[in-house]
């Protein structure tokens, strides 16, 4: 059988490494730096010839440089006579970017599909797409992991009374329920809406959280505007506490102040975007999803279904 | 017959607005900006429909960002029915990277090629490549014009009565002939050598440069470590004095030092790059290669050859 190789380019380094110890395989051995201009320099320093290689890197911030850094990486790979280039992208940037929604707009989400492609991805692996579509943007096989069941044990742990899952808008419904399903609750939804043009928008809340520990979930928290509305919505409406947790800790520009301003009482998140020295906050808690990615890793070597991975 | 559109994107504004004017079109509308978490937003402000559309942007630092804002306008130039996308990429980043030099080193410069294409580009306009052969890259078309002409004319206005091209390296020989020929002068070459392992370079010159105005030529300075050492090695032996010249001014980490305490009187560049705020001296002379490319744009418009150009 031919031989299984991790590495890890600048997103996730911690994330590859956790991974790398639970497959039980060194990290392989290469250096990704930048010339003096700027371009990158990659340099693999152990042969990968035959093997199935796995490159872990998140498109996250500064997603151009991690973009082109795996493009890179595929293509030295693929002249270097890998046998499989499996790509682990544990959050994929420009997902939003997913749809015309106005007239004139890129595609970038399967840009960047193409541009995998087209560098050489014989495979790739990826968590919470923001919208499930996104597979379909590609030629080749996708694994599709889900965070859902990580954020349901850590708060099955906790062991709530009288808990609702809710869903911070009508997209993210089918993911709150399945959150509802695993920790046997109802759910609710906020359903924000505009009642005339430039009125503020009305936090409706669809369902009953009176009295209740409210769990918001969402896939990406980017600026956190949505999602702290949402929150203090809750608790002006009864609800006895508020918690928030989302798979995608983008936090850009506002989010960490408004989080600590905010009724969230803790932020539960995963590491498919580490989260820097100026996004680290008390009510922050991170959770690992090296273990879901090494054995689909793993499960995936071996020939082995995956979908297991999804109950 | 269909219209021509001319968009500037981040790298070159002032170039791309000097060849809308040449030729006498506004500049389309567009924005190219960036969301919070730093993804590239483009918005396309008026109708391409069945145009033909010409992009202005280098691949010069910040590289990786300028090559995602190009593919992702492509993408929406594409989407929004442009009949052809034309390229105009005065400075080709990651030109060096353009075969392996050591094991299981990427080939960027092709992939570059290969990312372009997947996105959409019908033809691509390209200033003095690092290697010629990188236009073997693409499967579409591509103009590649030389810049020796115009750096060659700043010079003939000079006057000097006794002139030396001298080419930098083996590499640029062909180079420098082509500036000697429109000088009406010798050339000479900067043959270094080691002549043992861990002794340092000896600079040799080869050709007689005793007494002459020396213009040395190349195609990129990036650090500029090797022109100033050509450079003084050049008045060491004798040399009057010593111009440089290149088409992009790269000028990446110590090349300004290097330039201002070196023996070069002038250096004489294009605005393929743009000096920034920080890579301006006194010592620069900046040309514009916006008559040349604006010319080229005009001519492939009016399906009439370009080759008048390279005489
Ligand atoms: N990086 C980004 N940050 C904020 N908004 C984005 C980003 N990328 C795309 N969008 C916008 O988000 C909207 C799609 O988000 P959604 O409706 O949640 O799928 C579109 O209007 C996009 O223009
Ligand atoms: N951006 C860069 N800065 C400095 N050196 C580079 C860069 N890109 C590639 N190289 C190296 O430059 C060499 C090729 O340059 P040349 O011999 O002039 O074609 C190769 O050894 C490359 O590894």
């Amino acid at each position: 059988d031919s031989k299984l190789k991790v590495f890890s380019l600048n997103s996730n380094p911690d994330l590859a490494k956790e991974i790398a110890d639970n497959i039980g395989v060194d990290l392989g051995k290469c250096t990704v730096t930048s010339f003096s201009d700027g371009e990158i320099q990659i340099n693999i320093e152990e042969s990968i010839r035959g093997c199935d290689v796995y490159v872990v890197q998140s498109t996250c911030e500064p997603v151009n440089q991690h973009i082109m850094e795996l493009l890179i990486m595929i293509d030295a790979l693929k002249r270097a006579s890998a046998r499989t280039i499996n790509i682990v992208m544990p959050y994929y940037g420009y997902a939003r970017q997913d749809r015309k929604a106005r007239a004139r707009e890129p595609i970038t989400a399967k840009l960047v599909a193409d541009l995998l492609e087209t560098a050489g991805a014989s495979r790739v692996l990826m968590l919470d797409l923001h919208a499930p579509q996104i597979q379909g943007f590609f030629n080749v096989p996708i694994d599709h992991l889900v965070g859902v069941p990580i954020l349901s044990d850590y708060f099955e742990e906790k062991n709530f009374d009288d808990v609702v899952i809710v869903s911070p808008d009508h997209g993210g419904v089918t993911r709150a329920r399945k959150m509802a399903d695993r920790l046997k609750a109802p759910i609710a939804i906020i359903d924000k809406r505009r009642p005339r043009p430039n009125v503020s928008e009305v936090m409706n809340i669809v369902g009953n959280i009176e009295g209740k520990t409210a769990i918001l979930i969402d896939d990406i928290i980017d600026t956190a505007g949505t999602i702290t509305l949402a929150a203090n919505a809750l608790v002006e409406n009864g609800a006895k506490a508020v918690y928030a947790c989302c798979t995608h800790p983008v936090l850009s520009g506002p989010a960490i102040d408004r989080i600590e301003n905010s009724k969230i009482q803790e932020l539960v998140v995963t590491n498919t975007i580490p989260l820097g020295e100026d996004k680290k906050s008390e009510k922050i808690t991170e959770l690992s999803v090296a273990g879901l990615i090494s054995e689909a890793i793993i499960r995936v070597h071996e020939r082995q279904s995956i979908s297991i991975l999804f109950d």
